[in-house]
């Protein structure tokens, strides 16, 4: 009896789409207003999702607080309030896209959470623009 | 052609966290202020989800007023404005957690609905914790 | 490693749910308030969903501005401000239900999007009520 | 001491901008899409707004579900599932646009609630556009 | 030059709407599911704002976070997971209303908050019922 | 008969709340992650409001059309996807927190908007922490 427990937590972050290889013509004309050099920014809503059993003692599949603490301690407290281009190291050399942020914070997780758990992402960079991760 | 069609409500309930198996100091040190005595509340937001075919004649996998019925006689009716832990007999010897709540509706659902649809549930405890239920 | 990127936009359209086979009567009594004859409408939100590969190069699964275009040219601009019943080719002998409407959205994108990407779509008709397809 | 209170409510209607002193081409100059002959449509959400004193035996200032029957008795029933140009009597003459049915909602209220309460009506077209009236 | 600056913070607790000096049947009749004996409960969202001058020195009407504090401090620590008509001294002989609710969080924000800043609180008890209150 | 009529919009930005006159200390102390020296952002939203008559040839107070171009061009056009401290001559000597956003958008809008309209700006920076200002 697998139920899916989801957390919904958010983090304010500058980023840019620019990729180093291309010329900033090339840049412009792929990714547009998203590639301007000084950075803009998103408030990002992170909804992280665990599937797994209910321990009867509990009620709960995994400890809503405990899931608060990992997501803060690994994910927010190291992009909130930063740039992610700049400041965070997991964006050395990739893209601080939307997808790649999404792929980045499943991988943290990941090594975080007991394999027991199937660990899905879903990442808000607008209330329009969101992608959603598995690790398939 | 399989569609999920999906109806949103809501009720409002007091409960507690609470496992009677264990002193009042183990429940407060695993559940913290979930487990005070008095109880809390939570306007809780229901999603229910049928995925069936499409019949010809209506253009509806199921009709929506229908479902809300279903909903309302056998959910709402029951557990709107209800303390979980004292008025509603599913809870009795189950800890309302989020988790079992959906699992209880969901069986609920299930005795109510045709086989022919699959049913998938997700409630709201709050806008930031939330679990989704499939039966498997 | 499969990512899927979704895109929401929205229309407002007026529609009628009635079948032409039956007379009033009967639509009254199946469809209610929804078949009254000089329609009624709502905002439509709309949820594009398409999962593929990230391309290393920009970070992207698929370009939000380019869907977002798709989606303008092929859905938006036919359905917004229309009457579904009468101004959209798709419905002529088709009730324009949430589901058809979601059907028909899916077969229109399914069309334009390359086969390398599976799509879903959501569609809200009112923020009660919704319906998802996968082209299953 | 004056405390507000306020009950959101909605219903989906189907409406067209027009001024028939003008001809087609003058309507869809000023109205565009909105002009459209075969109408289109909204989910509205309504919020009403009472201001008055707190009650000291109910601490009410107003029964939340007297005024929800109000709402439904004299706004959603003659509104929701209606076309405003064709079916609703006060927009005979009257240009249904999110001004002017804010402004018919708010008399038709006035009428019904005890002039110790102050009104304000605001009236959603889309979540991107809204209307607030006092009565002043 | 005043500027509004709002906070938006959140609490759970139950509550029961009932006035002792009346007996059972005539709270049931005047409150309905509201009066129940064993508490109900919501997830209240409370909106406080503060109206005053723009500090040149810090671009600031109030320092959010110190705002945050407050509230946090004096509202929020004695609410949350509460029963308010149990728990709460400000609810002794006072019925947890959302209105009286209202009132009662401005006197004591009123307390910690400097006169130069006008305050208001807007309370939801749920999002379609809700209260403003400003001291007036 | 005045009404007052609304239109929402958004845009994404980076910031930074910093003050050249204090040392770094003194900033981090005050601002706190605000500060970090490589900018953070979010997607604003913003809500303007024009409170006027209603014209009885068009059932407007103000073309909902007309103001979200003004709203583009003046405000949207020159902020989004910017870094609001280094690409906004606006913010030259002004620290861009959310109250003097939301003046300097006003003060924008003024200069726009016939005089025989009263304006207010909402702006929210994240969906807890938002500002209201009406040039009083």
């Amino acid at each position: 009896m697998k139920v899916t427990v989801c957390r919904k937590t958010h983090f304010n972050a500058a980023h840019r789409i620019y990729n180093p290889s291309w010329d900033d013509r090339k840049n412009e004309e792929v990714f547009g207003l998203c590639s301007l050099p000084n950075y803009h920014g998103h408030n990002y809503d992170l909804v992280v999702k665990l599937t797994g059993d209910i321990n009867p003692e509990t009620g709960y599949v995994f400890d809503m607080k405990a899931l608060k603490d990992i997501i803060d301690t690994f994910v927010i407290k190291r992009f909130d309030h930063r740039n992610l281009n700049v400041d965070v190291s997991d964006f050395t050399g990739l893209i601080p896209s939307a997808e790649n942020i999404a792929v980045v914070i499943w991988n943290i997780l990941r090594e975080k959470i007991g394999a027991e758990y199937a660990i899905q992402v879903v990442l808000y960079e607008t209330e329009r623009n969101f992608v959603e991760y598995s690790g398939n």
